[in-house]
């Protein structure tokens, strides 16, 4: 179980490695969503997102006895990122299997940061095959994108960082995909603040964080398809669990209202976050949680985007 | 003259008003600079660019004598902004004069935080006899962007915040338009560290600065287009004066450079900067400084762009 020694301690094994980010305020959302928030910029984290956190945790957790094999794991994400960058700070080899119809960016990013790019088809049953391919012929250990408590604890340390600097909050807003991010913030804030209400954020498109949690049952498989393309990804086992356990609500957004946010926040803000950050910033922006007058915190999780494409997109 | 006490007082003066913005570096500008930069990021400031600072600092200073006639000022930048919300917070009306050939959304902007906004023929001569007009009829007080004592001690309030964060540094990179900026920095720079290297940077399309600094006589009028637009000012009595006797060099960067720097830093740092913020990035860059291995700070000036233009021009 992840208790708080555990999240400290990542937070203490991390913090030599990770930016501390800025904690940022705008008054025109707080004028807009009538509460006053405050956002944790992980987009302005190294590789560009937090998954360099958790990444950061679980290879600082496991370096002695992967020293020689490496780590290995399956993403063409935020996560590749994270990880090869982790692995090369702590000078461990790092693999990637992607699937072949990946970005050419992405690969670039990964083999940018150190890593070993392996392709493979795109399929989910070809990137499991893979991985326990290489697994067998490396002795590489595989590091799961979020379902592993090392990478959850390591998530958590946003939010301990954002209640140390705000203080108390009434709310935290995460997206959610897999849910490394809201189970770390949920087992971080609640220590911290045990009145708390932790939400989760998910596009309506990709119901099935949302689906699980209030059936009480675990969707295995995601299906549909969303411009937060971080989040197209199932709950795992151990990320549910804690969910279940201490978060307060999730809740949907549309597509369009992913875009609005998104822009709204490139505009006023002057930062850049990708579509899944914009997931946890629309609720308050819509209005649909109802508060008002509180206290939120959010964590915008990445900024990873391929301006191009959102150029063309954000300008129509 | 502008002492150390008067630049320490403005930054008490108006810490209660403005955001202590954050300094942010990056590893990829690191690699490629070969030097290691310390980005303050002005960009997240309130308005969006430095110019609060220097506004507030001036309305702060004389807010009991204007309290009933106001202050006015011609700008359709960031000044107007800054200006008309620094007025805002002290209760006191703001007017601000601009082209009647001024986009929209820059009119909107300024009205949004409260300015009556005065409208002009699209010339310099039309905008000083419309100021002079108003304020027999208001009593308001003139406020310019940039040759004014209160203004550049506020815009050297960054400079103190940079230092107090980071520590010692060899260099400062600003942009320079009228100068407001470049000199406070200089004057608070050079007091806190009395061997570091304040440098101005410009675009080569309007280099009065670099003519004026070079040659000791300020040019007076600025021909030529940039798409730093904010920059599109000649040097005042005050700044040139300071910046002949605080300022190590002026340096130029072309069009071409400008872009490239702005949609780097959009890219890697994920933060919406500005032309005229990139301006002082672009010598890091292209290495026209044949600097390495020193410790660089460069204040990011603002990121107040219109989105649609730059998404069009930074993906061709």
């Amino acid at each position: 179980m992840i208790d708080e020694k555990r999240l400290f301690h990542a937070h203490t094994q991390i913090r030599p490695f990770i930016h501390r980010t800025p904690v940022l305020t705008s008054a025109s959302v707080d004028h807009l969503a009538k509460n006053t928030t405050f956002f944790k910029c992980e987009n302005l984290q190294r590789t560009g997102s937090f998954k360099f956190r958790g990444a950061c945790n679980a290879v600082a957790g496991c370096a002695a006895q992967i020293r020689d094999h490496g780590v290995i794991t399956h993403s063409s994400g935020n996560h590749a990122q994270a990880l090869a960058l982790a692995a090369k700070l702590h000078d461990i080899p790092a693999f990637v299997v992607m699937p072949q119809t990946s970005a050419l960016v992405k690969r670039e990013a990964a083999e940018g940061y150190g890593a070993t790019v392996i392709l493979c088809r795109p399929t989910y049953t070809s990137r499991k095959e893979t991985v326990a391919r290489l697994q067998q012929e490396s002795g590489a250990m595989f590091i799961s994108s979020s379902d592993n408590e090392d990478i959850i604890a390591g998530q958590g340390t946003a939010a301990i960082e954002l209640i140390d600097e705000v203080g108390s909050l009434d709310l935290i807003l995460t997206p959610v995909g897999g849910g490394g991010l809201l189970a770390g913030t949920a087992l971080a804030a609640s220590h911290l603040l045990p009145h708390i209400k932790v939400i989760g954020c998910e596009p309506e498109q990709v119901d099935d964080a949302y689906r699980s949690f209030n059936s009480g049952t675990r969707i295995e498989e995601v299906h549909g398809h969303t411009i937060a393309e971080g989040l197209m990804t199932p709950l795992g086992v151990h990320t549910f669990d804690i969910i279940r356990k201490f978060v307060y609500d999730i809740v949907l957004v549309t597509e369009r209202e992913i875009l609005q946010a998104m822009r709204y926040i490139w505009e006023r803000m002057k930062i850049i976050i990708e579509p899944s950050s914009a997931v946890a910033v629309a609720p308050l922006l819509n209005r649909c949680l109802k508060i008002t007058g509180k206290r939120v915190g959010v964590i915008l999780s990445g900024g990873n985007v391929d301006l191009d494409r959102f150029f063309a997109i954000l300008s129509t």
